[in-house]
């Protein structure tokens, strides 16, 4: 497959005038797509029921005619100043109880069903006006599910919608008190209305209620996302995409991904090493002008499985953005080198993100491609050269992979509940396993929960998944794989109750968590060889084989026949020790990368990606700073 | 006086069916008591007037036929969800205004009287029910008062019931104004309905104001006890108990304890080390799995007062909680330890937290004697090792200790409304003081303040007595014994003003605070030979003995006739070398204890208590971690 | 000018029997200045229009027939109990919308016309009855407009208010939505009465809208102001004062300034210390009992702008205050080197806050003169010693600097709405050029924007000014100073744009802002010689020289014909190897000071100040902790 390049234009911000030569431009710059509209609703609706689609008639011809493919977003994620005065409780309320209004994006409540009946309206008028236009390529519904906190609400549309939830999940209220164990502290409920939702109690609410209640929002992202989906292809052929953001795990991804044909991500490696990516702050400043080298690749491979394989970089950052705590600089060639991370992972696009930095309002200290006064900013450099590298250079062959890494919305949900120790997230324990896997040079597959069919996989790890069905624990268990379990696997049925027996309850491996315990940061168990359990472990009985130890004799894995579960959550040294013979029974060669230098297989190729701000030497190679390096495979 | 032991159950949350063996099974591991129905209004009227005690009949006569003693729980820190519905302005604000709401526990406001006349209706049908029943031999009240912050609330109740006790206290709003210097900022109230709560000021209240809520919602805290004192003793003789938490100080223990047979506290050890105890990073780290070696010994001392000498630990943590930041578990032997050392303070009775760990709601995390799956858990052993104890070892016997330590609730209100320097509490001023007698190998005794008859002290500290009575200071200066009064004491009247004369006009010592000051962190005033000054001090004036100088030539302690002014908050090296010579002149022998290794004196007996982690040598002997060694009294 | 003292003075704390001897000794002490009545209109008026003014006759009496010049302050600051009740919207909300009540003071929104037809009556009464009371020597409006963070308030009132200001201010909602460019994220309002406050939106307002909310609200208390000062000067000819706070700059102060007679500030050098200064804690350790060698001097040179020359100290710290994080006592001797250092910048007056300590309420651990039995307190040696000074010494002679300095608070506004790097302001980066420039021996003007004659100046710097106007900018090119100009100048347009051609768009200086880099605190750009960039950098072009490169090759100086634009934020090193041929160029002798040492010059002599804890050696001299050293210039 031919891999494309494209940005995002906002062509309502610019007098039509300079449209055509903005148009001209990209086409120079080698760019396919330009992503349009996502943001217009005000310029396509000024009052009630005034519609003026001119503008974007005229932009569409433009950019098409030059030879551009147009993604058309759907606008709903900014619902002009009008709407609020028409549905004032479609705003969300947040933990607190403060309306979130007004004022920037994303005010609205996912749970209110008048906002959902506006937007059904404005797609369907969008729907209908460009499904047959040959420019429209592709579609965007809304714009980042879920960005700044905006998936949960503890708004009156959300508790109304919650109880109903409530009843058709559990028939009656008693299934309910009894489901979520609301003996306890006489939390038992006599009617489904008294359900309020779980914020503003005295000490933390029951975690099944907590749970239920994420559940619940997440099934309202995936509803409002459907309809506009169901409302597109009544018209449309063309495939559908959502724009997801990096590290929002707070709603199901692959039951929205599920309803369209692409997933997309926005990648902001630098707006993302402060705040998201836990690391600390030797290792933010060591990567502050190229983003972890991680982060990115765990999203490309994520969206890989949201997106039942085809998948793009919706966004990406062309220079500093304006939201993080510091915003320096890439290092010139990162642009270059976060693009072709995208491809070699399977990308089928790359999208700028934005064509010219807006000189107003919000995202003003935001680069772009093209300067305020439209003279070239620092990226264009690395876009021309992605241009002609495309254009020579052998397409990338897209390759299962031989390690497949099990990750679970649900499961995140569960942890963000329950996290018992302060710091800890099902997110930070995948993305830990994750990197281990990828410093050790190797190539993996994101699973979904559902997976069941693992062939061509070698090594599967399922860490942390707080509840596991009986399916999948059946599925793994007839691997001839090695398989990761652990920690905290199955410690919790579908409604947040320990089960008894006690978890893990896997069939094949005779384990069992006799008691659990987090750590202080500075209090970690080390294990026997090296390395160290963090901020949790578990002390484990059972027959099973103890294949590792901790420093105080408890387990830290014990296996059978393949299968392995593990007591705590390694540090990187301890990962390494516990997946290096893991892989070796698995066949599979590792290496141990520098600090930096990440190494991705397709089917006919090894990139080398060096993320460090400095030479990098491995195996009697020298890598260059931001730079990427493509071997033939096996070379 | 037989020790004994015990354990908290919750009959609701299990089959009936396993009642029976659960019962047996408690006996047989040695317990004596079962406290049973603090949560479990839901279950005895799930609707209004639907009353259902049938349940708890059979589980009384279950656990009591088996041969254990019932504590009975008044379900007033659990109301039903239909109790709200009720009375929805029962609900407590916090002091933002917001509401703490269904949904978890302690959701009502001490100051609402409807509510007041629920308890009333549940604790006297409890009563007239049980009050005769020969199991029944104790009761609780309530439970933990002022857990989850609940002592203080801002609601509609708590103003119009705070503007009632001030037209009482004040009588006129002239002498209130004058009383508060409302004069200042013109904050002159004309009608006592004008007088809000001192929440959502502009910039920090009148202390005066702040103290007085503080007083009032103490006061609501004791009326509320007493009602459902007064009604069960209506119909029953058994002593009645309330289960106190630790570290929570918002409320005058005393006064809720004049009313109660039975003081009893919950003692987490490791659950209150991280935010509770004070300590700094490094001595978190060393205690992690043990708990600080003072923190339980100054409560049960604490208790030994509040109850008049019968003291009880109604909780006592048996393994990891749910609850803290980092939630380890304890050593082996831990659970022992701190049970030895609750009984060589005089405790009763210990009960172990909870029978068996809940598989369901918020503290599935927290474990019980058994797991879930009715397996035994962690404590199991150490409680059968405590029950042959019992059997075989000498009876503890009470002593009066010779070194008495006043603990004031209204003094820490005080420090409260008015810490000075930030992170100042008296909590903290007087357990630093605890903490370096009990390091110099000292028994002690908490005193009230209203204490005059001091007779067997040998050393009196009355440290921070922020309001000293005429009475208590009159009763202190008579003594023979050495007395250390300061810093801050009498530093205020009643009503929260600087008296004139100045502070801390005592009789028979002449000493003036001429200024004080609070320091910075880093910045300690030294002491003359070692040690410092940490946080707060101040600046003598007068005629007495100057005992001890800073090195900056300023007097740090001033003496006549063995009284004693202290003039800053010593820090552990301080408190020494400030005692040391204090304990000679009240002829008290003293030892300085490594760290870990505390020593408790009987009448008896000197019980040795190793809290390290580590074996600890003492004076040519050996103790090994978690360890408890009994000495006949000056072995 | 003689140099005069004063204090301030709550006759209505006091009974009047001990106002004589009280007035006595203030004229004993040297002081010529008493401040009253600003807190008392719960005493001039304890119901609404029950006027009682004759106490403040008798106290206005008994003071000036002592001999004090009284400073009448209205009590608009502290609106009685009762007025709350009259006006209940009167109360200013906070960016959450929580009000913030009665209880303490400051309690009113600027924007509330109600509030200020009250505020117009009480001091029509005031000015009424003693304007031509020969005792009273000035008038202070309020008190410390913006304390407490009272500037901006989110209330009905401000809302109503900013709409109104914005309809003026654009005169159509087409020219708002333009100007703001409202069309990003869909933003554009139908009709003024949309626009909301720029608060409780889901992620940040747009930043023109945030600007203007400021500029609306600083417009609110210019016009509070203003009401007052045309009522009184109505009836008196006495000269009004504001007293300012140090570091607040939330509103205009020149705007205020300029409707005033008089500048006054209030000044707690160890108040600020801790939370306002912005230093480290190594800093704040070193002058914990000194305050800050700069921060003073920086306000005493802002406020001689504000005043237009004329300028007091109406509060200074004269030991302990109550309200910082701690708050030690001060070097003795400290009181008067602040004292002097006011008057080395030109003060006319500097009065104590307060004569006596009051025993009651929320400042009652604040020190003043006397202590609250009326003793003397510490800083009563150094007053006398000043009325001994001001008697003996020379007359402090002013004289304009060499080198100027641009503060403007529209600037300090734009930054506050876009920092862009955490922890970046305004008032940090200018404060650290004065920093730079004392610690280079220099004296400074501060100069308003508005400035355009620079007679005089030989250095003119105007870092940071988000916007500059054409006359400005025009203005500075043709000054023959050196004039460095730079980061951020002129980097936004009126309305928050950013202009093109871009920034800084210099007459005769070639010199383009490409981009623009917030930085990690851990991760400066050294400069080429010494030093770095902090926080903030930006990349140029242009032909102008380089005067000076980044280690990475960029330039960090661009300068023609005396003109120069810095290219970031230096840190302390790099403002020196800055500065330092800049001040060579202007023909400025720089001096290196140790750390604490201070100078500043007078028309005839040179102060010197050690803010030093410790003897200091300079060129050979050794000045003592706290000591003032005065030279004849030139020596």
């Amino acid at each position: 497959m031919k891999r494309t390049l494209g940005t995002c234009y906002y062509p309502e911000h610019w007098e039509p005038e300079i449209w055509p030569e903005d148009a001209r431009r990209m086409v120079e710059a080698g760019l396919t797509w330009v992503r349009i509209g996502e943001f217009a609703w005000s310029r396509l609706e000024p009052t009630p029921g005034d519609l003026r689609f001119e503008w974007l008639d005229q932009a569409i011809e433009v950019l098409g005619s030059a030879g551009l493919k147009v993604v058309l977003g759907t606008p709903t994620a900014t619902p002009p100043r009008w709407m609020v005065d028409k549905h004032p409780d479609m705003i969300a309320l947040d933990v607190d109880g403060k309306p979130r209004g007004f004022g920037s994006r994303r005010h609205y409540c996912f749970s209110h069903l008048g906002y959902r009946e506006e937007c059904a309206r404005i797609v369907g008028l969008l729907a209908e006006r460009y499904g047959a236009n040959s420019h429209v390529a592709a579609w965007q519904t809304d714009n980042e599910y879920g960005c700044h906190d905006t998936t949960i609400s503890y708004s009156d549309a959300a508790r109304v919608g919650f109880q109903g939830w409530c009843g058709e999940r559990y028939g009656s209220v008693e299934a309910l008190n009894n489901a979520w164990g609301n003996v306890f502290w006489s939390m038992e409920y006599n009617r489904f209305d008294q359900i309020a939702l779980p914020n503003l109690t005295v000490t933390e609410p029951n975690p099944a209620h907590s749970l239920a209640f994420r559940r619940y929002t997440s099934d309202q992202v995936v509803a409002f996302n459907r309809l506009q989906v169901e409302i597109i292809k009544q018209h449309s052929s063309a495939p559908i995409a959502h724009n997801y953001m990096g590290r929002i795990t707070d709603f199901d991804h692959y039951k929205v991904g599920d309803d369209l044909e692409i997933a997309s991500w926005d990648s902001y490696p630098m707006g993302f090493l402060e705040d998201r990516v836990g690391a600390d702050a030797a290792h933010q400043k060591a990567f502050a002008r190229q983003g972890d080298p991680d982060f990115q690749a765990f999203h490309h491979d994520l969206y890989r499985a949201v997106g039942k394989g085809r998948w793009w970089v919706m966004e990406q950052q062309p220079g500093p953005v304006n939201w993080a705590p510091y915003n320096p600089a890439p290092l010139d060639g990162m642009v270059r080198l976060w693009s072709w991370e995208a491809f070699a992972h399977g990308a089928e696009a790359v999208c700028y993100f934005r064509w010219r930095q807006a000189p107003m309002a919000q995202e003003q200290m935001h680069a772009g491609l093209l300067r305020p006064d439209s003279e070239e900013a620092q990226a264009m450099r690395d876009v021309r050269q992605m241009r002609d590298e495309l254009t020579d250079a052998p397409e990338v062959q897209p390759a299962q992979a031989r390690v497949g890494l099990i990750f679970d919305y649900d499961a995140d949900a569960a942890w963000a509940v329950q996290p018992h120790g302060a710091g800890l997230s099902y997110f930070g324990l995948v993305f830990d396993a994750y990197k281990a896997l990828r410093k050790l040079g190797l190539s993996i597959d994101i699973l979904r929960p559902e997976t069941r069919d693992f062939a061509g996989y070698d090594l599967i790890l399922a860490p942390g998944l707080m509840h596991m069905s009986e399916a999948l624990k059946k599925a793994l268990s007839q691997q001839n794989a090695q398989v990761l379990i652990g920690p905290r696997s199955g410690a919790r049925d579908q409604d947040m109750t320990i089960p008894v027996p006690l978890p893990p309850a896997l069939p094949g491996l005779d384990v069992t968590v006799d008691r659990v315990e987090s750590l202080r940061p500075d209090s970690p168990e080390a294990l026997s060889l090296s390395g160290a359990f963090t901020g949790y472990r578990e002390i484990l009985t059972g027959s099973a084989t103890v294949t590792l130890t901790a420093e105080d004799g408890n387990a830290a894995v014990m296996s059978h026949d393949g299968m392995h579960y593990l007591a705590g959550w390694p540090d990187a040294e301890g990962w390494k020790i516990i997946l290096t013979p893991l892989c070796a029974q698995a066949g599979l060669e590792v290496i141990d990368l520098p600090e930096g230098l990440r190494r991705r297989d397709t089917a006919s190729e090894t990139f080398w990606f060096n993320y460090a701000a400095h030479d990098v030497t491995f195996d009697g190679r020298s890598f260059a700073p931001a730079s990427v390096t493509r071997d033939p495979r096996d070379a």
